[in-house]
């Protein structure tokens, strides 16, 4: 739900340091986000193609949200983090497409009727609106079981790596997307509607919920980029810092933004009793956690060298510009 | 629903020849099963272990419908057909258990009320009527999210085979299940109720809804034990051959048994207008049809030594046992 909620994350007034002045003159962020999205977007397309057979319906149901635009944070996040460590965008293609699959599937799921009963996503209506319960709960079922496809099937992670780390970079998927992760989280955050939830416990339910597929695509692009081990593991820190960040940025929209200016309802979370930030620390010290988090995802890549400027400055600027 | 509605296979009326006299003699098909099917159970409950964590309730959701018993038929043909190209069980249990996961994944999703509306699956209350349509549907998305974890990390394969045969498993469960095989089916046959089908739609329907599965059981189990590429062949015409026999007697089953007998509410797709073999073929022709389907079947298996018996008994009795 992140970028749905974001497209106002300048109201969250998180406002927190970017890389140094001459690294941020260098670095058009707004350019090279439009350029990756376009990449992957491009990619996603070719990948879930329409068609006029018998399950033409499907397809179409499929690419409606997947193809409903967004920042395709996830995705961006795991070619940058495969170029990190030195690997290329082709490498990690499949992946991105891959997670952004995934997360376009978990969102299908969580507006139907049953799960949060949502009308509209990024300012149009929900899947389910327009195919139906069935076709809705189908097409989430096929989004994430054709991105184990694609990227099982990666012709160009299977030329250039041992098929072991596509291995790898599978189950980890699966990780963190299963029972033990995003699932997992959704579970967790439905039965605990209406009653109290301490700051463990909530972090624990974002770590699940929204910071595991954060990861993924992460640690999954570095694998695939040729990560060394401490590579990966200082990776993952920037992964969970910079998704538990975001976590609480939505919160804080969540409170102080209104229906017209992120295309969705807003103070849900809220009015059902859900547990979130603000609602637990306050707006200021929610302001302040977000800050530390950015410091900490930001102090986990002091070992990488410039190539690792734009997982800086998509940390730096995540809360203040439209992702 | 296969393995519910066969609770009666007897009454489909099919009879087929066996094996040799000599081959059926020395082999105990239902001891064999039982065997199997007690196998397969273990690993399943070992690989979705129950917890009494956060999302315990949806560890429970899980099981309740993994564990309802059934025959196991796929997982036992991922098993049989491994051991038929001269593999171990251990190879290809994880598959094996990957696949009864997906078929259970799809049973919950079916079962649920924007779909088919069942209120009963193998005599019990469907997981929706236990659980709830929320914790239902994310049972169902975990139970298929988790079958690629329990495959890509499956560590017997890993140390037995080379990556890339585990690999291919992946890529071909996936197809198997996805837009292009079992989702797919299943939107073919929700917008083809009420209107009329032919056979050559009708068997790309059932090829797609429940065949793929049994090929990626059949053929992943297969390359698992290090099957040759006309071996593979051999065992793909088997595989589509007996997943439509078994679709074919579905469909008199359901003609023809009443509720008591099979666990679950029948002759529910005359109702709903649905194509069947018996009303484009007739009952008389269909039985033939099942028949032929099953000679198909065993003469797949013409270059395959003693180790294919499992294979050709499960076809052969099939029809008229248990299954």
């Amino acid at each position: 739900m992140q970028e749905a909620k974001s497209a106002n994350r300048d109201s969250a007034g998180v406002r927190v340091m970017g890389p140094s002045a001459a690294g941020a003159a260098a670095f058009d962020l707004d350019h090279y986000l439009k350029e990756r999205a376009a990449l992957v977007e491009r990619a996603l397309a070719a990948g879930v193609a329409a068609s006029e057979g018998p399950a033409g319906r499907l397809l179409e149901a499929m690419r409606y949200s997947l193809m409903a635009g967004g920042k395709r944070l996830r995705p961006v996040l795991a070619l940058a983090s495969c170029e990190a460590v030195g690997g290329t965008v082709e490498a990690a293609m499949d992946l991105a497409c891959a997670i952004e699959m995934i997360h376009t599937y978990s969102l299908v799921h969580d507006d139907l009727p049953c799960m949060d009963d949502d009308d509209l996503r990024r300012g149009r209506p929900t899947n389910h609106k327009v195919y139906g319960e069935a076709i809705a709960t189908l097409a989430g079922d096929a989004l994430l079981t054709d991105a184990f496809k694609v990227l099982a099937r990666s012709s160009a992670a299977r030329r250039m790596l041992p098929a072991q780390a596509l291995l790898d970079s599978i189950a980890e998927l699966a990780d963190a997307a299963g029972s033990d992760g995003m699932v997992g989280g959704q579970v967790i955050d439905l039965l605990g509607e209406g009653r109290s939830m301490d700051l463990g416990e909530l972090e624990h339910l974002h770590s699940r919920k929204t910071g595991a597929l954060f990861v993924a695509a992460v640690c999954g692009g570095a694998r695939l980029g040729g990560a060394t081990p401490s590579q990966l593991a200082a990776l993952r820190e920037y992964a969970q810092a910079l998704g538990l960040a975001f976590q609480v940025i939505d919160d804080l929209l969540d409170v102080e933004a209104s229906t017209e200016a992120v295309g969705k309802r807003t103070n849900k979370d809220q009015a059902r009793g859900k547990a979130t930030y603000p609602s637990l620390l306050g707006i200021e010290r929610s302001r302040e956690l977000a800050r530390e988090l950015i410091g900490t995802a930001q102090a986990a890549l002091t070992a990488f060298d410039h190539r690792a400027d734009p997982l800086r400055m998509l940390a730096a600027f995540a809360v203040e510009r439209k992702l």
